[in-house]
């Protein structure tokens, strides 16, 4: 099919809507196939060059995951000490990372490095394979949701200290670390807005020359 | 809507496989609310600590557009004396951008020093505010491409000299230079791949710690 109903856009549309930043998961585990489908959206990304970047770590051990929690209550703890009075009050009571419940958890790396498209594209911009592996995690996000899953991306991290704990190769620089469950409850607001800490703007800034 | 069926889950599949990186375009003009209407979908793309850092800028004027290409000219050129022999001669046949033929062109950026959001989410890696911007852009691009319209990405350009020549605010930083408009064809197969560039992978590079 090449041609999208005006149904499918409004759908699509709504699945946008309904997508959030997941931080509250239930502890009930993901079906194996499900997860690999909603995966297999990376091999459709667009990416500079055809340079395919991306490559994922899932992190699956006590060890692996007891090194990525600590690293982001580190993290955490640094962000923290960064604010002051009202705000510190409000920053320390959001939950940032369903690390503890989140069945699945991904670190998501771009190999800076590849070979692959030899270049093409990313000569004068070379942060655009990363941007190739945020293509690719977005499409993932939005299929996951749309078969009612709910994906967290965490980004308080050391992500070299990360990257090493993971036993990462030396060019694969991290990207995002995902967390992927049920969540505990589907909303149409995202989390740190009920939470008070920031609004939507409701706009497109949008300039024309 | 917050359950959503198989059939859609499938169209959605679908038309992540339908999706291309366009550079033939017809010249036919995009109706403004066709246009606005994909473009509201950034206001639902997730951003580090509802940062929502992007900025966009419509470039529309001749002087506006010549810039623009001039830029992709000089960068494609120097990508090209880049390449040797057979890749040379490969390189210098492939079309990269539909800049002179694109109703529709957008430059990107992402304001790296916005108080929105508070620097929530972003102090260890603060290249997820360009992160977000790019989310947003495949989330267009998707919506784009539901409703018939192709999008392609520009990334053969000196970055500074864009956002100099296009009068972007000093904190602006080019993440992408969109090119909207009607696709000549529509087709599974990467036009890179087409062209005996590149090929896609086929499958995902996983392992497991």
């Amino acid at each position: 099919m090449s041609q999208f109903t005006q149904d499918f856009q409004n759908d699509l549309l709504d699945l946008m809507r309904w997508r959030r930043d997941v931080r509250r998961f239930r502890t009930d585990p993901v079906d194996e196939a499900l997860l690999m489908r909603c995966l297999d959206t990376f091999l459709l990304a667009p990416s500079v060059g055809l340079s395919e970047p991306w490559r994922l770590v899932r992190v699956q051990s006590d060890a692996a995951r007891d090194a990525a929690l600590r690293n982001f209550q580190a993290a955490n703890a640094d962000a923290l000490a960064g604010y002051h009075g009202d705000k510190a009050k409000l920053y320390s009571g959001l939950k940032l990372s369903g690390m503890r419940e989140a069945p699945v958890q991904l670190a998501i790396f771009c190999a800076d490095d590849t070979a692959k498209g030899d270049g093409l594209g990313a000569a004068t911009m070379p942060e655009t394979r990363a941007y190739s592996v945020v293509g690719a995690i977005t499409q993932f996000w939005l299929m996951a949701r749309a078969c009612g899953l709910g994906v967290g991306w965490v980004s308080i991290l050391d992500p070299l200290a990360l990257a090493r704990d993971l036993k990462a190769p030396g060019d694969w620089r991290l990207v995002a670390y995902l967390c992927v469950g049920w969540p505990e409850e589907e909303t149409l607001t995202p989390e740190l807005e009920t939470a008070g800490w920031e609004a939507r703007r409701g706009t497109l800034p949008i300039e024309v020359r």
